[in-house]
């Protein structure tokens, strides 16, 4: 059974084929058959708009269909602790959710974000692996607490799309914000990277550390294809050679759980602002979205020559159409 | 028109026919034509997991499709009274919405739990019986007040599933619950064996007994199949030869609107918790999920051989393609 | 690309002929074939009963398909001032939303209720203007902040329906209400009956004007198919020889922001509640729904024969079907 859930458990090798897939399916050369037919349940923990938009419309063109459920709301308050007596505020418990599910649907796609409470519970990302656990159904992930594998399929593709096979130099930039944002999206671009075998720096003011399995696998995997991982604290330097620049910010793990030293964390670097002219040298400027204009990346950056973030989000829906079809297909 | 709010509307001989197409669609050897290009509106005045996806899905697979409204969101806060004048917090008067909907869609589900401030009101289905009153297209139950036929259709089909026809003994068994639940379950459980001519036995602690009026119509439905309806206030007892056991929590019509009454009564009985030990020489376990685990019944009977209640929770799907394969008959 | 954002941006033919399809298309004579194979997206920022079922059951029944999106909720809270340091509670800007959805679907409907605090804000239209400005395909109101176009389109056909060509006097009359309502209807209504080329008179007691910009166009629209406008105070005048009877309330945009005013310029006229009596020479009594009962229009006016309020509801399908097909048609 064809879940997907983290990079983490699959093979590099695997990963590529996906994309290339994706590649293939956009230009129209390969026409993904697994879908045809299928329901995938969305589960959403978190709000959404193109994650919810694109797993839709790559189930709805090829032949299946989605349906929506919002965990707040829709369905019931649940319950992860096995054994628990449950005469609190919990109505359902994940087992339960996931085996009636597992009759009803065909794969369950999840959005479950991280509590930002502990950088070791969020990377065990309970919600997720819980789902996996009871599911007989296909598990896959629309972003956890720390990854967002259908986002790391989107900017492969985007970054094969503008470089070809080309190692050139990413660098994947801290940049500022006012609130504590989760680090699955900056550890997918880390990811991402790594897969294409590229040269990655990691630049982020001090106290800003990344999880260390994330870039412990990610080392791995990019010395495998030839490239390599660094981090830097200097955002100039990193970024006056980059050809590839993914802006995106995250919060520190260790101000988790403290507001005043994380606004202070955050307020400190307000000049990590990525801007057009940071950016002159680079090709390609991609991001995530939905993106702070002029807090996180500005304008002179966003509408510049080098953004492929509307094409990198198209891609959500390419990517993900391959990614549907690989689920599908046992 | 085939609108399918109650039981109690209908015939017997229509219900076990209902269950038994319900099986012949499950096992393929019957096919249903009569969802093909239909839409089924529903509208959800409470929150649902089963019966959202199951109806979507039931509609999905046989060439149809459902529309999900929300009563709180997605619609006009409703007026049900005739004649109000329309200068308080209600924005649409039932009769405009029925009608309105009645030329879009070729039914409509509605799901409307029971205010439990009234027996006598909860009895009379406001909700539904005012959608049926002023729809021009069938109006088919998701739950109301006193009666789940949706649920009971599955729990028909399950029990015939593991007993065929055999007449053996059904216990509905109170359950304990922090919170005060609505009778519509155990009311459609009881009707449930009632339809199957099964001996049946309600157990509960004193003071929490079924409504009158179902009771009655149980009594007499299940002695024309040659069964039985007795009521126990010994959960041991009645358990000891029961072949089927359906436990649920309820809550007692004697402490609607008396929080503190209720809060004792529940707190009383908190030894009605179905074990597995309890149930050691039943063959079948049902509850319609979703269960509030090791509170109202324990991981060792949920989890045990016995349990039906993921085989009961998918039958909710075919059990609605057949039911809506009838409301969609003429 | 034909997005449909006001009737002031199209050719009074254009719309004509919008509505003479939309009668072929609901006679069986016209199958449109545009909306095969699409995805409308529905950008709800209000609430919507019929124009959120009527949507989706006109790109459903032609063999497309329509996507709901709550813009509390679904999606990130959007910035809509160009240039903005975006360190407030917007998430998102309308640019990005607008260019990322423009990839996933064929066409984006969008509601937006005014603000209600300055006509002249509210006359700009900044949220269906600014998806009009950064999408990259259609974009059609589903109801902004000074117009309803969908509406409009299904109040001509309900009129074609009942009276052909005729030139009768149609009077949109002012209702009572206990809460500031928009203009978007009563503007709708009077472009309707201009576009029909009506003897068109609006009563209303003074205080309660419509936008000028609103009146000027209808005026000349009205008058270029040898219909007319005229304004009246007199509820009982005007609606002595009307044929054809719009009630709706609306605010003053006088009162707007000040709630005191506003409370006592709606209490002054409760008695142009629009009942039996007065319409009892009329032959046709119109309104978008919902409507307070006997608040704003009585029992006696919506229950009568000359109440083609269910038709109208339903001519939104098929005004919206015909809608559709003129933006898929290039």
């Amino acid at each position: 059974m064809n879940s997907f859930v983290s990079f983490l458990d699959k093979s590099p090798d695997l990963i590529r084929q996906i994309v290339e897939d994706g590649l293939a399916i956009k230009s129209g050369s390969r026409h993904p058959e697994n879908l045809t037919g299928k329901t995938l349940g969305m589960l959403f923990f978190n709000p959404s708009l193109r994650t919810r938009v694109s797993f839709d419309q790559a189930m709805t063109r090829f032949g299946g269909q989605a349906l929506t459920l919002s965990a707040s709301g829709d369905v019931w308050n649940l319950e992860f602790a096995d054994g628990a007596v449950m005469d609190g505020t919990t109505v359902e418990h994940v087992k339960d959710a996931a085996k009636v599910l597992s009759r009803y649907v065909d794969a369950l796609a999840i959005r479950s974000f991280g509590d930002l409470k502990n950088l070791s519970d969020d990377l065990q990302e309970k919600v997720l692996r819980s789902f996996e656990k009871y599911a007989e159904i296909p598990v896959v992930s629309m972003e956890s607490a720390c990854e967002h594998p259908a986002q790391c399929l989107a900017d492969m593709m985007t970054i094969r799309e503008r470089h070809g096979k080309e190692r050139v130099k990413f660098v994947l930039s801290w940049a500022p914000h006012i609130k504590p944002l989760p680090m699955a999206v900056p550890h997918s671009a880390l990811l991402c990277a790594a897969h294409l075998g590229l040269d990655i720096t990691v630049a982020h003011p001090p106290g800003f550390e990344l999880a260390d399995s994330y870039l412990d696998y990610s080392r791995s995997v990019a010395s495998s294809f030839g490239g390599s991982v660094k981090v830097s604290h200097d955002q100039d330097e990193a970024l006056s050679d980059a050809v590839v620049v993914y802006g995106k910010n995250w919060a520190p793990s260790s101000a988790y759980g403290d507001p005043t030293r994380l606004a202070s964390m955050l307020d400190a670097h307000k000049d990590w602002l990525v801007t057009g002219d940071k950016i002159a040298s680079a090709s390609t400027l991609l991001h995530c979205l939905p993106v702070r204009r002029n807090l996180e990346i500005a304008d002179s950056a966003l509408d510049s020559p080098q953004s492929a973030i509307y094409d990198e989000a198209e891609n959500r829906l390419w990517a993900q159409v391959a990614l549907l079809d690989h689920v599908f297909s046992s």
